[in-house]
């Protein structure tokens, strides 16, 4: 499967309706099943040679709106993987502390260490996204942190940091049936907040502000990829496909020893 | 099975010849390969409910000499459970910023948050094993430093956080296989490390600084196992067994909602 084709261009203007929310390229559900297993074992072979490598890392951004399938995607693409290699960290709200901070001092806490991989549930691009749509920023911060957010992925990547960025795309129908699932099952009511009603009023402003942002923070090494979400299994195949993709090409080894051991006698 | 026997009861003078490396209490390995996906997915499901309750924490300490199965254990028994509930933590030599404070500043970084299960691979009780073994601290220091502990994991008990610790439980000869394992094959070379045959010559200073910590620190709340860890197999089984038991004990629920879901219209 090709993956670029989700893959946002660097200085494209991109508008979503371009993007399917729904598209499965083909692929039907069963055979998504049918390769799940081996897409996961090869994930995780590969992420035993960067941990024990110790010289690259692994940023995986996760964005998208209410029930876009964040939490689900964690659960289904990295569950598998060896938690030892594994953060995931969460952005809420911001506490008084971090914002008494600039926007990128919480989450720098958090980007992965050599031979880690981190997974960003929500980030620092809240900062531009919900921000901006509740009118807490303008257009010029706005701007202004796109540049900030760009320097501070070149200086993670630098350091070896390899970063993927993803939209999960979802349709307005398909939040519904998500928010009324969640109201009709009791054991997850949890996951929804009558809040959650007010942001979906605001899809419109969402769609504008994740346009912007992701034309102007797609770059050729640290990539935005549109990815349809309405179906889950799709969602989680496609971006098992790019993390595959991605860590082959920066290709992890076992470190070698820096002794000999064959002179090497146990008593 | 009764995992009991592997409890270390709080004020019992213990001798590690007491316990055995390669028990396997009459279970094969093809009996706990059978149960072990049932297990994943028991473990699964309550560490979910944990995760969405928030309310409760559970620590995993797990201690042993080099190549006694930290890093094994935590692929074999944590892989499976969704990584955004998980939190590995190594410890290694400390930093000199960390060695300028009290030796659980480091550590109380990383416990656990509400919700979380976190995994220390190597922990506080280096400070009570390698120093100690290494004439680092005297026994007076030794003392005090258990009474720390002591009071450092009631203060985490008192705030809903379970501790389990694990003492992996292997044989000299066993140690040996290990590391002869990791000199013939290219990609464990960078497993060991020349020092670890250093430590190995300490074998008997390491038992008897494991018997007098185990039998300073095991509680009624915060127990430590010795698990025969000779057989990985058998020791992954017992291990994911107690966490088994802890959690259900721990009985998280999924949030009630605080709003009436029959309420909502989603426009």
């Amino acid at each position: 499967m090709k993956t670029d084709a989700y893959l946002v261009r660097e200085g494209k203007k991109l508008s979503l309706k371009d993007y399917t929310t729904d598209g499965t390229k083909g692929v039907s559900k069963e055979e998504a099943e049918v390769y799940k297993p081996q897409l996961q074992l090869h994930l995780f072979k590969l992420q035993e040679r960067l941990h024990a490598e110790e010289q690259q890392s692994l940023l995986v951004v996760l964005q998208t709106r209410d029930a876009g399938g964040k939490d689900g995607t964690i659960k289904h693409v990295f569950t598998g993987l060896n938690p030892q290699g594994v953060n995931v960290t969460g952005f809420k709200e911001p506490t008084p502390l971090e914002l008494s901070h600039d926007f990128l001092w919480r989450v720098h806490a958090h980007t992965p260490a050599a031979g880690m991989i981190g997974v960003f549930n929500r980030s620092y691009y809240e900062d531009v996204l919900v921000t901006r749509v509740h009118g807490e920023i303008d257009k010029q911060e706005t701007q202004r942190r796109y540049e900030e957010i760009r320097a501070f992925e070149l200086s993670l990547q630098n350091r070896g940091t390899r970063i993927l960025k993803f939209h999960l795309n979802i349709s307005k129908d398909e939040q519904k049936r998500r928010f009324q699932d969640r109201l009709d099952d009791p054991e997850k009511h949890w996951k929804f907040s009558p809040n959650d009603l007010k942001e979906r009023a605001l899809w419109d402003e969402y769609t504008k502000a994740y346009e912007k942002t992701l034309s102007a923070t797609s770059t050729a090494t640290a990539p935005w990829y549109v990815i349809p979400a309405d179906h889950k299994w799709f969602r989680n195949d496609l971006i098992m496909r790019i993390l595959l993709e991605t860590l082959n090409d920066m290709n992890p080894q076992f470190p070698k020893a820096d002794f000999d051991p064959s002179t090497i006698v146990i008593e």
